[in-house]
């Protein structure tokens, strides 16, 4: 940490700064120029606030100089993580890699058919809501049990391996036996609770960032799931929210590539919920993946007029296979490729 | 519903809109302009996604016009709610309420030392976190039910009632024996499950503002837990995410009267959270109340430069003292008194 | 400046940033940690850009230790900025400044009945605007050197102030002889040509806060004009631009106490412009006295339904006239006063 | 205009709106629904503001049904803009223009030594700044009219077009023996004067989206220019102020996208300030063409670590070169090419 003092600084305010520094465990190196004094604090004391140190008398400012996440950082693991899925799916490799479905698992016929669909375009995992966290009480709330357990058979049927939202603590236990990785909402980025549950699971996880989080704090996220011991985590980009409302979020795409440079796991991109509106998702699509995305996570309906959910940002089956025909093409383009 | 059709709209767009909103339950009134026709959807179907329709063929636009909320409206309940705590305490009547205290359960001595002060101050509420929230794995995660005790005990003691915040249903049943009121954290606000359960509680709760949520979803949030049963709900404004960085979040002050003004709850204000900087909490909470607030909810420490968390936010104990001492010649220009 | 340079930083990284430093005219003491090495740059080089220095090899990142404005900063004159004009109106002292009327002059009977009513309600100023800015090239734009003109004839009519917004520099001479405070607003505030301008003319400027401006790049327009020799500026917070939509901007209340203890300008703020929305400008407006505005600009208008501009947010003439008495109880709690 | 009444609207309330939309020349029809009554509002009235109606009393909501800018809109020219330069260039149709070059022109061997490295690696146009805008008064502001002379000379010399910002209506016929190309810069894009004079000049601009800017008003702005006869207008995604501050700015990608089905225009990306961050450039550049994007305008420097504004986000030469070449593999992916 550095600890910048003001100019009118007094010899008090600067020893009550040193005391504090102290007491945390840093030892501080002390630059007194003609104007200002600036306190350097090094070594490792475990955890500080660096607003506490903005607000004392006599502070121009204060920085925390190393990143608050140790797990998550890309030095931790300067190679990157690739995730390898029972059916041999490299996660995080050269491949690109594809997860498409419906928002909600709404019937044995729908989620099978959106499993050929998926299958036939190219996909390698099946994603489909079984547990709906919705804004309003009085929308459809998933099939629950029963709609995992649909997963299950329709991805053993077609050979794709099943991704699906994860709420609760309780329902970890519940979905074991029945999916290939868990998926965190952008809503539960920070139920910091869940995440330590999910650090101890012997299954990946794909952890989307929250609606209005910062790179940082999806890393600090990140780190818990890590240091419970499980690695295998993919993050994934979302949209956040903005002024603008054309679209339902503002994608950030640049969050792919800074994504990739600070962390050492795999980062995926959801054009789907990225802006909400069918159309726009295949160029984004392919944006994300020209910007050095891992892979898509997108929402497909076999009927999107008649979906009980995101109907109006599910592809079309067609949609979907024109454009993953696109990504085999684009893919070389940035030293990747798509199965 | 309203859709607006294109004014290049084909009669066959016009009529797949129309059987589309017939299928969902609505009685659709058709005006035919010489450039553009209009839909009117009339009677009450169930839920129903706008979203649906604003990218169908030919469709211009398509509004809600009804509010997705029901009984957080304040047409359900025009006079608006008042609840009353055991010990006579009333929040949303005529009285400012004040719940103030340190961000963490630290000790016995602490939260002691805290409760005297906030008592003294003349707050009606011990606040105090036992379970915390913490973006890093590596901070202080609070004391738990030794932490509950304690609040119950020192509230016993000094005559407050206590709020502590819960983070998932298994501290519900916990915490039951020990608090007044169940605090529902920003990022919580649309952890639906947890909301559910909270609505078939007979204790009141207070539910803060996502630190990115509309007015809109914050009522939806409070929808869920009113549809379970329970009413004695107080909503909180604590400051949202914005691209200005110089304070902690932007405290929206004018939700204080929007929410007033749509919704029948009770409406507080938390400047500690809302701004993140000691210095400015009292200037925000006078103006909470004088936009409207029922009531204001604040960090305090008896020693901030020491605490375990958030101590930039937390007044000096005199602090509080002098700002109540403020706020109880500001309420009655706003028509109100502080106890 | 700081630069904190990374762990596995090497010594000709480190050498690099020195000679950059150096070339800037910084003095460099250096800290050499266990794992990272710091770099303080003392002295008084010209200008530089700290971003720079974030993208060099081996960098972890560089901080900027004091405010890059020096004329806007609160130590520049403690004690305060007061403006007094030649009617012996002053602001920035004791007493809160009114300054309302409509949003542009649409003719004579409208202007002298507006001024009549904002003078009866208690203001020290007129607001109204001659030359519009508006998103839509079809909207109206505003009655120009004739609009000047009214006003001017109707402030002398009631005894009135006149404050009109400059849009361009060759307004400003036009203008001159017709106003008492220029207004610079929300959309020129980084119109750096015209901001220069008005630091060379000898009337009173009233700035706006740019609709997504930090504060930090108020204080920064701030300077343009200061440093051109007008002192007597005035700062405007009037909504910034967020994610919600229910109120036309977000108020951003804080920026008004922190304006305050970062600069010695006087600070007003604009609930009109704020929020958008006619009954919530009282409480906003309150709540900006609250937490220590210096003055308030709110638009009123004789007949807001037939308002040509900004009807929607403009005052009945009676609530102005409910809401400064109001303020004038409210005034003295925070030590101030309404004339 | 729809205007949706609320439930308890009493038939006082919907006669007055029924009136005030007939003053504004609409014809009204009316639903009247079992709980609420529909007022649409048909014809072809002036100007109008839906914010008046949103306020009235009884109004639950009011919407606006076609878009208020007519000239700027798809329909109006459904194949798309194609805008032809002097040398035969052509912006908006098969090729993907680039335009790259010095955020300032800095000396006649700086531009020089650019304008052959952007020749060299593909570009069409050469970019840097003759007039500065910069948010501190003591940055450097540009070379002025000896810069554009630079440009025009160094421009004939490598047979590049020329590109620089115009910041007021003062600059225009100053520049307009030495460019071909105006640029309106993210502060001026609400410049409405400024806009105006553009539209009588017969030389194309290229006009960069305000850093809050909401696509609604990017196209009312491109409408003030088109209005006045100029419709050689090309529009650019340049990145907007969100609460990350990692990057400089939130580079929106899917702007890309809804622009070019909302607008006949031709659209461009600006990479370099959507980031801010060098080493970021390539893979949004990659990106915003993936997304389809009809060009890209790009900060490159000979010697970046000495620029004297934006050297942060300016390309190394063989970084540009590298990355027109990948360019060249993408752009057929989606049907264009790189000349």
């Amino acid at each position: 940490m550095i600890v910048a003092m003001q100019d009118k600084a007094t010899e008090e305010h600067i020893q009550h700064v040193i005391e504090r520094m102290v007491e945390l465990g840093f030892n501080v190196h002390r630059t007194t120029g003609a104007t200002q004094t600036i306190l350097a604090g090094v070594g490792t004391p475990g955890h500080f606030d660096v607003a506490e140190f903005k607000v004392l008398s006599g502070v121009y400012d204060a920085y925390r100089i190393s990143s608050p996440y140790k797990l998550a950082g890309r030095s931790f693991r300067p190679e990157g993580t690739t995730i390898t899925f029972p059916n041999g799916v490299v996660v995080g490799g050269e491949q690109i890699t594809i997860m498409a479905g419906p928002c909600s698992v709404e019937s044995r016929e729908q989620i099978l058919l959106s499993a050929k669909q998926v299958k036939a375009a190219g996909a390698q995992f099946l994603r489909g809501g079984a547990f709906k966290p919705r804004s309003s009480p009085y929308s459809f709330q998933g099939m629950g049990l029963e709609g995992l357990k649909l997963l299950r058979e329709v991805g053993d049927e077609t050979g794709l391996l099943v991704i699906t939202e994860v709420m609760e603590i309780s329902q970890i236990e519940l979905m074991l036996p029945y999916i290939d990785c868990f998926q965190v909402g952008a809503r539960n980025m920070q139920n910091f609770n869940l995440l330590r549950e999910l650090g101890h699971v012997r299954k990946p996880v794909l952890m989307k960032r929250g609606i209005s989080a910062t790179i940082e704090e999806v890393l600090l996220s990140a780190e818990y799931i890590l240091s419970g011991g499980n690695y295998d985590l993919i993050l994934c980009e979302r949209g956040i929210r903005t002024y603008e409302t054309y679209t339902r979020n503002t994608m950030d795409i640049s969050a792919i590539p800074v994504l990739k440079k600070l962390t050492h796991l795999p980062v995926m991109g959801d054009p789907s919920h990225g802006v909400g509106i069918r159309d726009l998702v295949p160029p984004m699509a392919l944006a994300s993946v020209a910007a050095g995305a891992d892979g898509l996570l997108m929402e497909m309906h076999p009927n999107p007029d008649k979906a009980m959910s995101d109907g109006a940002q599910s592809l079309y089956p067609e949609q979907l296979e024109k454009l993953i025909a696109k990504l085999r093409l684009l893919a070389p383009v940035v030293g990747r490729s798509v199965a």
